[in-house]
């Protein structure tokens, strides 16, 4: 067995490997049968290379493609298809235009032709018609009011659905008797398909009645004709449409799991929403890595421990880092000592705070290596200054940008 | 099965009930012969309950007895024994003076004679016995000098044991060839056994090497003759002591699961030395009980996990709490909506931060029931005041004082 280091790397290299949009969408097109026409649209963060990778394995067999990506993340002509670029997070008038292009080209089909529907993260500002009657800019008014009132994504989306002709489910009902096959990559935590992108092919659980309720809850200002639009309703089911999700934390959890047991160990996936406190995270961890040297459990060794989510970070010091690299160096303040224990701590996209790191990656000796290189980790936690830290005694984990997003990967490998 | 909470309030009323001292000290006892006399030394916070606990399975087997306990702990008279309070947490003359009567009870024993040495929490400042020079006025200045200098218990202690006549190993080496039976309630997290009460009959893992270097690392003002003694090495090996910790947080969690599984839950013990932020534990717990209801995982249901330690709690508001109520509150808001999820978590001692609650219980109608009472969860725990929010649910939990103190109990139980 290779050191618990090598291994968190390998475990963590194979499952963001599986939810890279290519390897994903390759899975989920692989001896699929399209008898009719197939038309792509892919919208989101991730569009562009997802609708490469499914040219790459369909090539002529689709025959026409819309592509509405965030502006720069165009990588060049792909075949026939027309590519867009559009304003994220806000939407712009290259939104409207764009959307407009995707419902031209799925417009008339029939019951033997398939939308090959692509949705990745920022979907949501990416794809936009606004209703008839409602302006581009009333929308953005009254997102901004409920983000400013304190409204949570939910709540948002119950309003933003039924000011548009897309969202909530409403572009798949309105490709029917075609069908949609929709194939997500998603970078929100616990994997709620009606709030990914907005769910321009998912039935909305949110209802009219609730949306109602918000606008009086939080006190919003709406034109009569808005509020009556409010009162329609978005659509409870959908016949036509099949959803995978190929790619989100509990895809590349589950790859890591995976891939921890094809490498011997024992291994269970603890969260896939982890949203705490960054440091306390590793603190949490590093008392298990310590229950697991002294008593072998929870699992017995050699084991892996996988959790995915999006800690947090409570920025009070002027030092650099990312949420990941202050999970591990904090991780590393609790192992210290312990043999055979690594923590590792990485987004998937590649980055991690303002930094051109990924994560950190620390062990048993990691805190001992600092303190050489005449860092005090404490100090480094309270100043924010885990990249620094990490980087004197080589616990940072760079990638680049990888081309996917969903979420951080956190792996404990006790030997 | 009864609903979570009750489930979870019964495995908490088994576990702490099996560390309370009285239950303990009669299975440590249980069944075992002691051939020749028997005197008894108990020291520590709950050393009047232990002694008391011996004398009624023992009766009248031991021959003499010394209990030195906390101001204020002692319950009345238990047989002939001798009966002594003291300083706590920083030693007196009546440490000096008791610790003496404890040296007296013990001499001259021969080879089949026991000495049933109990120890508990605060035994550091209980059982001290100045070496010969040094006077109890300098142990407690180099004691604070450390403390100020933001030294840890390790450091302190490898000082403090070689400044001792009883500390790190020295009491019981003193009473060869006579036997120690060392019975121990542990406050200590890790369990580590020379450093509960600073060890008497444990040996020391400190070197005199260590100790001279803690003097020079922060910079510590030593007289000449007690730099000296720093010198003198303390035992490393004792042949005529038994050890046995008959209550831990450890000795707790395992109790917890096994009455979680008698009530039919897969189970299984995270950690037993949970030290972060005690809010974030609480979110962390409820990022994991997410996933149990999700995607039945780690473990699939019902399922209980435990956890032990002391978690932390930094004070920004001007509430009324504790550890234990943050972490529940803090669940609370984690696992809101959930069925069938209860989170406990509670000092074994009865006693949660300023309170008069042990600690609280939530489940997934909690905080709807919270913000029903008028209560805002967010600015509940923001002010530190899970008391109030937890008191208007009816989520605490109090249970007086128990007599034991072996750190927290948290469970999550998920049906």
């Amino acid at each position: 067995m290779r050191s618990p280091r090598e291994d968190a790397l390998e475990i963590a290299r194979k499952a963001i490997d599986a939810v890279l949009p290519e390897n994903a969408l390759r899975r989920a097109l692989e001896g699929r049968l399209f008898p009719g026409k197939v038309v792509l649209v892919a919208i989101g963060k991730a569009a562009w290379r997802m609708a490469k990778a499914a040219a790459d394995v369909l090539g002529d067999r689709i025959l026409r493609g819309v592509v509405i990506t965030k502006y720069v993340h165009s990588q060049g002509p792909i075949g026939n298809f027309e590519i867009y670029e559009a304003g994220h997070p806000i939407p712009d008038e290259n939104t409207v235009i764009a959307t407009e292009a995707a419902l031209q080209a799925t417009a008339g089909l029939s019951r033997d032709d398939v939308v090959l529907f692509l949705v990745s993260g920022g979907g949501s500002a990416l794809f936009e018609k606004p209703k008839g009657g409602v302006s581009l800019k009333s929308i953005i008014d009254i997102t901004d009011q409920l983000l400013r009132s304190g409204a949570n994504i939910v709540e948002i989306n119950a309003i933003r659905k039924r000011l548009s002709a897309v969202k909530g489910g409403q572009f798949a009902q309105n490709l029917h008797p075609a069908k949609v096959y929709a194939v997500v990559l998603s970078d929100v935590l616990g994997d709620r398909l009606d709030s990914i992108a907005s769910g321009p092919a998912y039935p909305d659980s949110t209802t009219s009645e609730e949306a109602l309720r918000i606008v009086q809850k939080y006190g919003l200002k709406l034109d009569t004709e808005l509020l009556k639009l409010l009162e329609e309703e978005t659509p409870k089911s959908l016949s036509n449409v099949e959803t995978v999700v190929i790619g989100s934390v509990k895809v590349m959890c589950e790859e890591a799991a995976k891939a921890a047991s094809e490498l011997g160990y024992n291994t269970e996936i603890l969260t896939t929403t982890l949203d705490c406190e960054a440091r306390e995270a590793g603190l949490f961890l590093a008392a298990i890595a310590r229950e697991e040297k002294g008593y072998d459990r929870p699992l017995s060794h050699p084991c892996a421990l996988i959790l995915g989510g999006e800690t947090v970070v409570h920025v009070r010091g002027q030092g650099l880092g990312g949420r990941n690299q202050e999970l591990a160096l904090s991780a590393a303040m609790g192992i210290q000592g312990l043999e055979g224990v690594a923590v590792l701590s990485v987004g998937s996209d590649g980055t991690d705070g303002p930094t051109d790191a990924a994560g950190g990656i620390v062990d048993g000796s990691t805190i001992t290596k600092l303190k050489e290189a005449g860092y005090d980790p404490e100090e480094a936690l309270k100043n924010n200054d885990s990249y620094h830290a990490l980087e004197a005694c080589g616990s940072l984990i760079k990638t680049g940008p990888t081309g996917t997003n969903v979420n951080d990967l956190t792996v404990l490998v006790c030997q």
